[in-house]
């Protein structure tokens, strides 16, 4: 009889739901618009339904070992979503033991970059190794801390914001209402701003000026930069130091074997991994130089975040 | 038949050695200068010796479960001191080994902020907690990371270098050939650096210029400051932001019950955690806000190598 762990994802924008089997295998997957459901209850209802009917369809030959779920704001410990500014279920949202209780199935819940780092470990690059770092770069910086071969949680569940960790006191506003918090300039919303300020503080030619200041995205930017367009790579230069300087530190606390990059950023491939690798050797201290690889996360983009959510299953 | 470790403590100046109960009692302690051993080896040899005839001077009611070695750039992976600065014993020393191969008893050996951790969650504050921090501001400034229950070594048992995250990149030439790490700001030596400069950068009168620079002393800056010194205040007040600062960012990667403070600069007192815990709660992402206690360590300043040391053996 195989085992299936199923995934869940809550996004801002939408919901996913796979089936996975223990080598990563995504069996069925299904999205929907989050929007469709004004409280957490009424997702829970439908999506047990669905989770039933999914099984009844499925061969006798499989057997669900549990619920795994990835959200922002996410608390393994309590099994809650709280206070998630993205989400519009407010408040603290018990939502792993509200599918147990509906479905009978053991379940479990974490921030979506936790479970990004439970996928690498379970599915992906990091299949084996027991102390590294994984860091997503999307419109936030994310992160997960593997040491002793654990997820490192915390006292309250909420260890790992590498992305609030803060690069220059004197620096960007954060939307967390701090100064210059590393996500402020490592994220895909970091590099535009980055960019920004370039072409405000010069008038060095590049193919950016042919966009309005509010169209120029990180696609934009890395596009530009592929293009060998010196201010788009300066940009990607500045970027890399801050990140570079974050993960030098992280590694001077954790000692990681290995740092994977995952999410939008990280697709700029050498663009990104080669002046922050230089970065990162230039602010480490000498006993860790030359140990520690920085590679790019192996979860598939479109499967990750289910991949991720399941594998808290296989993980627990 | 009472359980005893024995716990050794391997200092730039001073070797000690002690036999220490499961509950920290210290029963006998010995203190000799390091100098006299030319090398590892006759140390090792010397040391078992004693051992040997202190145990055979021991009530039969004692039993020897091991042996715990605190030392500079002590590795605990391999049981090795690695190429220690301050040590005329040169290169990779396997002392661990060495004494299991000398005298029988199981052996153990890991650097001395690590030991100071372990000894806090043995016998100190810490006992009973799984997530804290401890961090000694002696000559320099060590910690240890204790995650899920258990110290955080890394994948080269080099973890925990708080004192060696960069706090500004611009900043202090530091003896690991970097600038701007905490150990150059936040150490006894660190605040003298700073005593200097801001003397020197101000004609503010001071206490302090009583004094040739050459011998304030961070004892003679803690004195001026409890007599209420502006400057040796306002010192103080500079000292407390770099550690405040890299306390919150390492908070934010492990989010700790407690960071506990233990050395030289801890006994200042409300001098140092006071302005320390203002600043770290400043850089405090809000929801690790008011969660995090800072605490002096419990350990007595007197027995606490060899406790750390000793600790090493029933935490194995």
């Amino acid at each position: 009889m195989e085992k299936l762990a199923i995934g869940i994802d809550i996004g801002g924008t939408n919901i996913s739901l796979g089936f996975v089997t223990s080598d990563g295998k995504v069996l069925i997957k299904e999205s929907l618009p989050i929007k469709k459901f004004k409280t957490a209850e009424s997702f829970v209802d439908f999506a047990s339904e669905k989770i039933e009917k999914l099984v009844d369809e499925l061969d006798s030959e499989y057997e669900i070992k549990g619920i795994g779920i990835g959200a922002p704001n996410g608390n393994f410990y309590n099994g809650t979503i709280e206070f998630a500014p993205n989400l519009e279920w407010n408040g603290v949202i018990p939502l792993a033991s509200m599918f147990q209780n509906k479905t009978g199935y053991k379940s479990f819940l974490t921030n979506d970059a936790n479970a990004a780092t439970i996928g690498e470990m379970v599915y992906g690059n990091a299949k084996g190794l027991k102390n590294f770092i994984m860091v997503t770069l999307g419109t936030g910086v994310g992160s997960g801390f593997v040491a002793n071969g654990e997820l490192i949680l915390g006292n309250d569940g909420f260890a790992g914001e590498l992305g609030h960790t803060i690069f220059d006191p004197n620096g960007r506003q954060c939307k967390c209402g701090r100064c210059g918090c590393v996500e402020t300039y490592a994220s895909a919303t970091g590099i535009v701003r980055t960019a920004k300020e370039f072409l405000n503080n010069s008038n060095e030619s590049s193919i950016l000026r042919d966009y309005s200041e509010d169209s120029i995205t990180s696609k934009l930017i890395f596009e530009a930069a592929k293009q060998n367009d010196k201010l788009a790579l300066k940009i990607f230069d500045f970027t890399a130091n801050v990140l570079g300087f974050s993960l030098a530190n992280a590694v001077a606390i954790t000692s990681p074997e290995a740092i994977f990059l995952f999410g939008g950023l990280a697709h700029a491939g050498d663009l990104i991994f080669k002046p922050t690798k230089k970065y990162m050797e230039e602010y480490l201290l000498i006993i860790f130089k030359n140990k520690v690889e920085l590679k790019a996360s192996s979860l598939p983009e479109n499967n990750a975040a289910i991949l991720g959510a399941a594998a808290l299953v296989w993980d627990n």
